[in-house]
């Protein structure tokens, strides 16, 4: 496993810092659960399931930190770091679910030692459970893919999001081992270029073909190229099966379903949250409009591949009318374009 | 009409540099056709309109710039200049449009002085029958709207893409002379961000509202708010009004019939090709890579806002399968989630 976002090291949770990449390999070593939680908020550590053990750690930080020879002190305190901790991020759902497995793990621990050790434990068993949860949903997936197939994914559901070997791209992985040459299309998923920065970068670690789009050519690229599936991760799956997934997820869904491609989440169990019944109960993040007004400073690793067709072509039926200075044409075009022109628009 | 991207003056042709913007407004002055034909191809002028009166006044220039007194020698002259101006870019139609209408207006004059007073009158009347050309569509285009609209358009399809006043944004600015207060959401438009650097900065300049999102978000922005319509421009429209558009245009007509949202194309008839039967023959121009690869030194002009969903809702009728590490769901989500993950979907 090539690529990891995240060790917990003699008591330190040591995070590879993906806002600098892939420029700069930064790896942070936290000590603090307010450190581990700014990291969440400002997206060094990023993707749900990566959060998700980010935080179940700074509970464990939570309470190495804490001097507190009382039980119920301590307890206190772990639960206010949790609530510190979920207040980061809204959306992803595995966020909270860690926080409360090991609030939950430490509940009936006789003794502040013991709290420490449980806590601790509990978040090293869901870093180890994520990783194995992805190598089981990856031979799942895979299972579902055509040989060689050719996969577009959106954002980073990769092992830069999970503990390591990816949601989306733990399929994309499973279907490489299993000797087959997957190749994959990546949008570029602005505002903050996941797609472009750390999908690009890890599949490019492991030796995976790569390339890069805009956002807005992934329906043209599902309509001309020979996409087998688009696999995607999830930041919250409702009891319905509506996923809440980086913006523009919904976009290239659409598309997908309008070209008879197989639109896949995949997600650990984690990122299914049963108690909502569909999608629009889930909160949606509103982030600083300064990440869609400001791009500078951001790019692609070198030796990237890209397509940049300048152009798509929208299909009449999708289009209400064609305004033009001698009027409006509707449907049937064929017929009103030239009415509508009369024989201008052959002029040349 | 406060925004122009070109003039024409002392037999020069003045270019606002469209790749400098929003940052620097200069201004170039150009006296040869090739420098013509390089910012066309370097999009310092873009927008179809916009490259149709460009390279008109491109063939003014080369029989100008012209020492021949050979009548014969300078029309195949300018057949040259014609190739040159032609290949700079594929899609948009009214380039090869407006450098035969220039050519062929030139051809029955008598001798090398009326070949180039003729040039010059033909592509000065290009310019100004494309500003007329889109105060109608401008016209046609506000009465399908409903009083103070929510309109979103992709690109720049605005007095920047044309001689001015504009197509898509033409409309925009005919409802607010009309006394309506018109609301405009700009998708970015990546990768050359003609939306924030030139969509935000030009309603700017008329004091028309705009809120800036990235290309993916275009989707979820069409079900969660009351978009009234959807306004772009063309690059080419085929007979069968099929529409070659920005990179992106297709993703947004697929989000708008989804929602019932009305998508409507603005282009004067010097876009409309009717020798081609559909949009699968339109030429599509594939560009540099590096374009993709790399977003640095380009932001939207300061006093934007910008929305900045991070995450959308894909609803469970588009997605084919969810894959978790316990195995596979499909529709009936409702019921497979919870088969296949159990109870721990719902441990919170």
């Amino acid at each position: 496993m090539s690529v990891t976002p995240l060790a917990w090291e003699n008591q330190t949770l040591r995070l590879l810092d993906q806002t600098r990449l892939p420029d700069d390999e930064i790896w942070l070593n936290l000590r603090e659960h307010r450190d581990v939680a700014e990291a969440i908020r400002s997206m060094r550590v990023r993707g749900a399931p990566a959060i998700g053990v980010a935080a179940a750690y700074g509970i464990a930080l939570a309470a190495l930190e804490s001097d507190t020879p009382d039980r119920n002190a301590l307890l206190a305190g772990l639960e206010r770091a949790g609530e510190t901790l979920e207040a980061t991020r809204p959306t992803a759902i595995n966020l909270r679910w860690a926080v409360r497995r090991v609030l939950s793990a430490v509940k009936s621990a006789p003794d502040a030692d013991a709290i420490k050790a449980r806590a601790e434990a509990e978040a090293m068993a869901i870093h180890r459970e994520d990783v194995e949860a992805n190598r089981s949903l990856g031979s799942h997936g895979a299972a579902l893919l055509p040989p060689d197939p050719l996969v577009m994914t959106h954002c980073n559901a990769g092992a830069l999001a999970t503990a390591g070997y990816g949601t989306a791209l733990g399929v994309v992985r499973a279907a490489a081992e299993a000797g087959q040459r997957v190749r994959v299309v990546a949008t570029e998923t602005r505002p903050l270029l996941q797609g472009a920065r750390l999908t690009a970068w890890e599949l490019a670690q492991d030796g995976i073909e790569c390339t890069l789009i805009v956002d807005g050519a992934a329906a043209t690229t599902l309509r001309s190229q020979a996409v087998d599936a688009v696999i995607v991760g999830a930041d919250r799956v409702a009891a319905n099966g509506d996923v809440a997934n980086k913006i523009g997820t919904y976009a290239v869904a659409l598309a997908a379903r309008e070209h008879g491609v197989p639109f896949y989440v995949a997600a650990p169990s984690s990122s299914v949250d049963l108690s909502i019944a569909s999608g629009d109960l889930i909160p949606i993040e509103e982030r600083p409009g300064e990440e869609v007004l400001s791009v500078a400073g951001r790019a692609a690793p070198t030796g990237i591949t890209a397509s940049n067709p300048a152009f798509d072509v929208t299909p009449h039926q999708l289009i209400s009318a064609i305004i033009t200075e001698r009027g409006v044409a509707r449907e049937p075009y064929v017929t009103s374009l030239a009415e509508v022109l009369g024989a201008v628009g052959v002029a040349i």
